[in-house]
């Protein structure tokens, strides 16, 4: 099943994405509110809609970012070798871990924002873990049952601010940089993510391209790093790390500007589509 | 006036803190179930209960972290000299900010919890600057009239954990680690945070002492930096930085073990206290 957060004529909702359009889940299951509280319940609670003629049609609603208020957000760096290579660091042996703040994404359709600040609005392709079942010190092999399923994100990162200091988090966390859509495909469709592929196209041009097998830390390893830390909660998100190809490594450097189109797509979910508009 | 979070008969709600007690505020501001929400519709809505009886002692309650839901928490790095110094790094022209998740914060009272897998568990005493105004690109000279209130913190670290990798993040936001307490001093009674003083003490000995005004990156700076990323929330949490003197850098080294008290005494606000407890 298929599930995305919208806001449909000014009301926030979310619901089941089916070939007619959405079913609209939020007016079905009061008790949640928001696809958040809806994955803490029970996915399997949509089943017994999931063949009600649709509400809206997908054109008729704007897609927000598939949760738009995770309890956290975790991003992981240097997750794939070609990357890790064309940043000239190195390996780490423990995951690199680092925040981005919920109120930095938006859905597919919207506009991702070049801000003021900075010429250097970079792209990152990458898969999104959304954790269902909560848990502290998952084990690698539970791990794959916690996730609720899965989706595309564009860990837009201004790279500039990105490398005001040792911390990354200021550049990978201004307003409107993390596109997060278009919607989560259930995990019960997607057995094994390391068989997906991972595209990443600027104005529809190719910039990156990986099979998800080739992550340094696996899915399992990360959810059981991370919820070491501290309890994994349903809808949290994990931002799994991108592939070589992104805009500041290459020669000549290639950043995102105003009226560009960057496209995430990643094999059985689907695109997640972004306009780029630079502020002025 | 002091504002607290709190349980109390399991029942979570805030109020004001007064010479008596608390004079509950969930009961009488229905529409603001938190001390964050509060904070979003105006502190100065308090002023009519101010002389209200107290509906509970201190004693009959469990305090909980200030703000237990912020939108975000942003930790400042390297901002006083001394530990700049004693860690052996340099400054940066702009400030280290990196991020904390809510679900690791405890109130004064609470257990801070060192985890199962390191025994490198330190303290981190700081100024926590809670946000009540919303704002973006928040100039200098207005930053002051963005803030709510003032609190003490614990930025609890677990110190291999943070050294995992370049990112901090997973060693500063284990579950249980972040003190937040106990208190929240309205900004009207604090025009000048420069003037506190602030103190840690492990087991009544003090560890770490400074004046606020030796912070590398002043609080108008650090908001109008943060805000500039993104927008600034009511609740949100800047946690100003910390001292010298940690225990990873004492020699001998000073962890926190089982049995220990930790305080962080900031003058004009209070003492946030926890007990510290190994997991097993």
């Amino acid at each position: 099943m298929k599930f995305a957060s919208f806001t449909h004529a000014g009301r926030p909702s979310y619901g089941l994405v089916t070939d007619q359009g959405l079913v609209d889940l939020s007016s079905r299951f009061p008790d949640a509110p928001t696809l958040r509280t809806f994955i803490a319940g029970g996915l399997e609670r949509a089943a017994a809609v999931s063949e009600a003629s649709a509400d809206y049609a997908l054109a008729d609603v704007v897609l927000g970012p598939v949760i738009p208020d995770p309890d956290k957000i975790v991003c992981v760096g240097l997750n794939y070798h070609d990357h890790v290579n064309e940043t000239g660091r190195t390996v780490t042996p423990n995951p690199m871990l680092f925040a981005r703040y919920p109120g930095s994404q938006v859905g597919s359709g919207e506009a991702m924002v070049k801000p003021l600040e900075s010429d250097e609005f970079d792209y990152e392709g990458e898969l999104a873990v959304i954790i269902g079942k909560p848990g502290r010190r998952i084990s690698e092999a539970d791990a794959l049952s916690h996730v609720a399923g899965y989706a595309c994100y564009n860990d837009g990162s201004v790279r500039d601010w990105q490398r005001h200091t040792s911390q990354f988090m200021p550049g990978k966390t201004f307003a409107a940089t993390g596109g997060f859509g278009p919607w989560m495909v259930s995990a019960d469709e997607i057995p094994d993510p390391t068989v997906l592929t991972l595209t990443t196209r600027l104005n529809g041009e190719q910039v990156q391209r990986t099979t998800v097998d080739l992550m340094i830390t696996p899915i399992p390893t990360l959810i059981a790093y991370t919820s070491t830390i501290l309890p994994l909660l349903p809808g949290d998100v994990i931002v799994s790390g991108t592939p070589g190809g992104v805009g500041a490594r290459r020669t000549p450097k290639l950043f995102m500007k105003n009226g560009d189109v960057v496209e995430v797509e990643v094999s059985g979910i689907g695109i997640l589509r972004n306009p780029v508009v630079a502020e002025h």
